[in-house]
């Protein structure tokens, strides 16, 4: 039975009410915002055991611990929390929905105070660096000057790579997982299939379906795929081989292999709990982001922030060669910077999955950060 | 200027008039069939210089030459001609469209004679089985007992190998290319994905669409996944890098990329061209497909079929891992076979593309194959 002390709440922090709105990069403005986010742990009196977890693709702010009356913990449970990775007796740990999600940050899916309705497409397209910049005011209204770290897988390790781009003094430390330095035209490209497959959706209508339900033959198909890309070939073959449903074919094109029915199910089930514009905005946020550049991802000459890079040798969809290029660039740049590619079967689902080897990894890179920084 | 000699036509063969059907792996029937072909080269007299050559899952009959007022040849031009790989000045060529197609043989878009209407969904599910015993029937037809070789790539490479699975005395050599023993889960995972953009688009209506257009927004979707399965990571990287349609981001749901631009056109230029119910059953016969069992693809103790097995090394979609099974496989059955890894950054495409080597490999082992055949 979980004890007490592991349900956790969200809570919300508005800012940038106009007029003082946040200037996107897309040169449009945005607000009032409101940020999603938890927080476990304790901050110290000199607020210096602060980490910053940022999710993926369709996370959202509960990372760990369970909602009152869940059955489900949140989505890094196993990385957060007492004794474990980021360890919650030593560590104040925050997570935070991006904005354009649909987990109760500002997306397209709140109300547009100008409208009094959903914001739908006008919602204005934003970018990795808006989702951090807009992270910042709620670090900042923390009152934390200096994160300890900063860590998340895919695109969760962007929002990593962007803080250090954008926010260098104000981050100790980062651990950017499963991740790129840019969305290659490959990465684009499965995205686009997926946002194609919503926009496709007659129910979709122009992103205005909210009094008439979700385009949700659309968002499953994108998910459908997205699913097969967090998989690997052989992760697939151990759970599913060519099973089939039934004893024998039904030729037919009702779903026969197992293989086929799961993703039916993971596709149905992602419709109840995600949005269909969110999709679309935050697939087109990753593939916008490219700090592919040496100067763009370490902007200056004196940047002391150890990184620890982690990939997976069975992932395609962020395959340890961009991690490696971005262990590349970095060292390039003089940082200092450690690099372990994770032996794994389970594809870009590893770092929701290997969680031995990547507590233990960063439990290490933690206590070397603090003993470090002891010593100056 | 092309001469005179490089037009080509199609013809047509037609077979299992009822009530003579032709039984199917599902156990249903099936007739009258038609198959679409084309030949090239000339015959001899003791008919022993036929090759057949099987085309992949969107390719048709028409493999060599020119249509008339075409500008574009055949889908594997650069390979069959006088002095080419298969050289129609020794050998006698033969392509044909699989049943189930759209480009003339018996397909869902064919008029059922029982309801003098497109048969839609009512056109029975077929296999790989099924389209190579439909195209024994053409090669009877032509008087052929023996085939000097059958050869193709992707789902052309599956029909080979079901030549030897089910007509070992028919066949003397065998070239599969860049292909497998059987599709796996993620193979079937990607076709499904593909499957659904097609049937969850309102205007597929169950397959009664022949009246009012194909659906069109499903097909492409298809088509666009698939095309991405077909390139690599490297060759995508080459053509399109993260290049822009146009200066600068319009930050918009409008394709901006290039890749995003590519994909698009060939999306809806393959809607013109292909029919969507093929697809679905097209894709269907694919993932049924499975010679795995040893004993499955060399049924017999005597077999005496040489075998030359080709794979590209950056294809991601039929990986040369799922060659050098095949190899592993006939080896142990203890046939004569040679396996060639062509170093490509084409990916899957590579065997429409990597001429040079393929040709070079194809020529010499076709010499072999007659030479020795000579010495017996």
């Amino acid at each position: 039975m979980k004890s007490k002390k592991d349900i956790t709440e969200t809570k919300y922090f508005t800012f940038a009410k106009p007029p003082e709105q946040m200037l996107l990069e897309s040169g449009k403005k945005l607000g009032p915002i409101t940020i999603a986010y938890e927080t476990y742990g304790t901050l110290n009196k000199d607020k210096s055991n602060a980490i910053l977890v940022t999710h993926a693709l369709t996370g959202d702010a509960h990372a760990a611990g369970f909602h009152e009356g869940d059955k489900k913990p949140g989505w890094w449970n196993e990385m957060i929390g007492p004794g474990k990775a980021f360890d919650t007796e030593k560590y104040y740990v925050i997570c935070s929905n991006v904005i354009g999600g649909c987990k109760g940050s500002t997306g397209p899916l709140s109300i547009n105070p100008e409208t009094g309705k959903h914001y739908g497409l006008d919602f204005p397209l934003i970018t990795i660096e808006d989702m951090v910049k807009a992270q910042k005011h709620l670090v900042n209204r923390l009152g934390i000057k200096k994160l300890l770290s900063v860590s998340g897988g895919s695109m969760g390790g962007m929002q990593v790579l962007q803080w250090i781009a954008l926010f260098p003094d104000n981050v100790i430390s980062a651990i950017p997982i499963a991740t790129a330095l840019k969305h290659s035209p490959q990465q684009i490209a499965l995205n686009e299939v997926g946002r194609q497959a919503i926009i496709s959706d007659p129910k979709w209508m122009k992103g205005k379906y909210y009094s008439f339900g979700q385009p949700e033959k659309g968002l499953a198909i994108a998910r459908m795929l997205g699913h097969i890309t967090y998989m690997s070939n052989e992760s697939m073959e151990k759970k599913f081989s060519r099973n089939l449903k039934n004893d024998s074919f039904n030729f037919s094109f009702i779903p026969e292999f197992e293989v086929e029915g799961y993703l039916h199910y993971k596709g149905n089930n992602f419709v109840k709990r995600f949005d269909a514009n969110s999709y679309l905005y935050i697939t087109k946020a990753i593939d916008y982001f490219d700090l592919s550049n040496p100067n763009k991802i370490i902007n200056g000459d004196k940047i002391d922030i150890k990184f620890m890079v982690i990939s997976f040798t069975s992932d395609w969809l962020y395959p340890p060669s961009q991690s490696r290029q971005l262990v590349r660039v970095l060292k390039q740049k003089g940082i200092d910077v450690s690099y372990c590619e994770i032996n794994s079967k389970y594809g870009h689902d590893a770092f929701l999955i290997e969680f031995d080897e990547q507590t233990n990894l960063i439990k290490n890179f933690l206590k070397k950060v603090i003993h470090e920084r002891k010593d100056k």
